[in-house]
């Protein structure tokens, strides 16, 4: 019997769980986890995966998208953070949509996906494996706060054969509006790039 | 017989389709789009409404996402515009999931939607409309590119019982990585600020 | 018999002495400073007045520059703050250049100016003064925080005579430069805005 | 006898003269040479030394500030270019302040220097050489486009000795105010990074 949890009019909404969860120092936050969903086309039905990122943040953004009927493996290969992703993504009511799976991103064997997030040391090694794994007019997405990962990451995109490279950085400011309108003085100055590419 | 072209396996990615549409010069872009879509938990099967905004391009970014169940009601008061986006929406194979009403925002009759987004003048004053035709739990976001209006509109729906506030602008900077590796020189410096509330 | 301290070479430097200087919470950032003294061509020699600002941090940056022949005419009504600002202008060895009066900026009689700087309440009512008070070819440069306070002085600036106005923000963000280069995390969002006119 | 044109109060305003002068692609800003010129607390009577940076903006910024008594020294090995500094230094009438060198800058034999600015490729390579020219206290600004030279000239700067390492970027914004307040939408996403290192 399937569970009505995963019934999408019938899942709390998302923004009110992830509030609550435990969260690790580097969360994906909502202005890099949208822009990946909408310049990669994510929605209802598509298959991914999704690699570090410790407390399943994006797993569950992407999950989130994907569900009824789509799918989101998640390979977390610190056995505490697999541990957590999974209470987490449970407490989202998307146990359905999610296998966490307690491994390297390296061991990966899932085909004909839609999306690969790597949020992760080391995701420039997983680039290769992950264009085989992708259905032609998939896309791979690389996050990390650093210059040179992205660099190594672009640059075995390439190489593997992903085109329509893109790397971008969204610097958010928020703003208090009133008589006397400003943006925040003070606040994140940067969480990380994103690389995106595509198969074609 | 329900169309094939709503069975999201089978839709092509909208991405591929956005770049070959007729565009006006103020498309809301994958950056804020997609911190729209990520910060109020969008997901199949939800029911919103998109007012203005030229020529679709947010519709069918919310309908690519509430498909294949969900629905979007689309007010556009200009009849030129009003086509644009029926035929952008088609091409998307998005028809049976976005209505296109020929209408102003002000006239709207739908009830119970998750997610209502205004991009167009006087969003200030469709405000109190729209939050008796959220549920609650619902998103309010109204998004333009000045400050003046933001200050209108969130006042506004503070006034109307809009809770949670927030405004935000994101300026996206890409990258050129390589040997000599640098944000591209010239951009995009904005595009418009949102505001986001909750009918709680 | 004047001051030794006035002689340029002799003089200790400013960022050194400005590090241990009492400072109140809206001090101008050389980000801010830096780009009014370049884009108003300041230079020794030159005369200014400096209105506003607490802890006379633009006063000292101002004075640095114009001295040893230069002058600085700064108001400030609030005692306790006039006070500050003639000690730490003291601390600079720059108390030749610099006339602090403890007035409002309303009250100021200089004339044939090249720059006058305010960073106060109600800088939109100096603007007609400022402008008799500026010699041809001097600049007004107005810097608050806030839209709404910048956009009463630009208005003001238009209607007074002020011409080729420019208004600026500078987000300036910190690199950590290494095997891991990335921005700091998180900083400094915003500090205001800069509005520079000029009498032609 | 002295040329009258040195004396500032009979100088025209740089910036009236700088908009008129031939401009390579790569000018210096006034949002960064102002940055550079405040962190630093340059001032009349100071010694520089400039290489790099095609036109001479950023030697003519300086010059303007030490003035009438200061030095600047500047290496440009492209002799068509030293030619153009030449000119564009005699006509902001600054040629008794500036002396332009038509040799690479690892043959500078200056010392005692307040600061040493660098906009150049293979800066990284004259880091060493800049700490025995500058004087305690003095400062190395170097500027590039690139992440990767700045993270070479950082390195380098460390090895030399060089404490208080700052490197920097300034994303400037000019906003259009009025009854539809907004930034620009498109503009100068990036110009350069700047490092600044202290001899202490």
């Amino acid at each position: 019997m399937k569970s009505t949890k995963s019934k999408p009019r019938e899942r709390e909404n998302i923004v009110d769980i992830l509030k609550k969860l435990k969260r690790g120092p580097q969360i994906i936050t909502p202005k890099d986890s949208g822009v990946i969903i909408a310049e990669t086309g994510l929605r209802s039905g598509m298959k991914c995966i999704d690699a570090g990122g410790g407390s399943g943040f994006m797993t569950i953004m992407l999950a989130n998208i994907v569900a009824p009927e789509g799918k989101v493996y998640t390979y977390e290969v610190n056995p505490e953070f697999a541990n957590i992703v999974k209470q987490n993504v449970k407490s989202c009511g998307l146990e359905n949509i999610v296998t966490v799976k307690n491994k390297s991103a390296e061991e990966f064997r899932e085909k004909n996906l839609d999306l690969i997030t790597l949020d992760m040391k080391g995701s420039e090694n997983v680039v290769s494996k992950a264009y085989d794994a992708l259905k032609k007019g998939g896309f791979l997405c690389i996050y990390s706060p650093h210059v040179e990962q992205q660099k190594a990451a672009a640059e075995n995109m390439i190489k593997a054969g992903f085109r329509h490279l893109k790397t971008i950085e969204n610097i958010q400011r928020e703003w208090q509006l009133g008589t006397h309108s400003h943006p925040h003085p003070s606040g994140v100055m940067h969480t990380g790039f994103i690389t995106i590419g595509r198969k074609i």
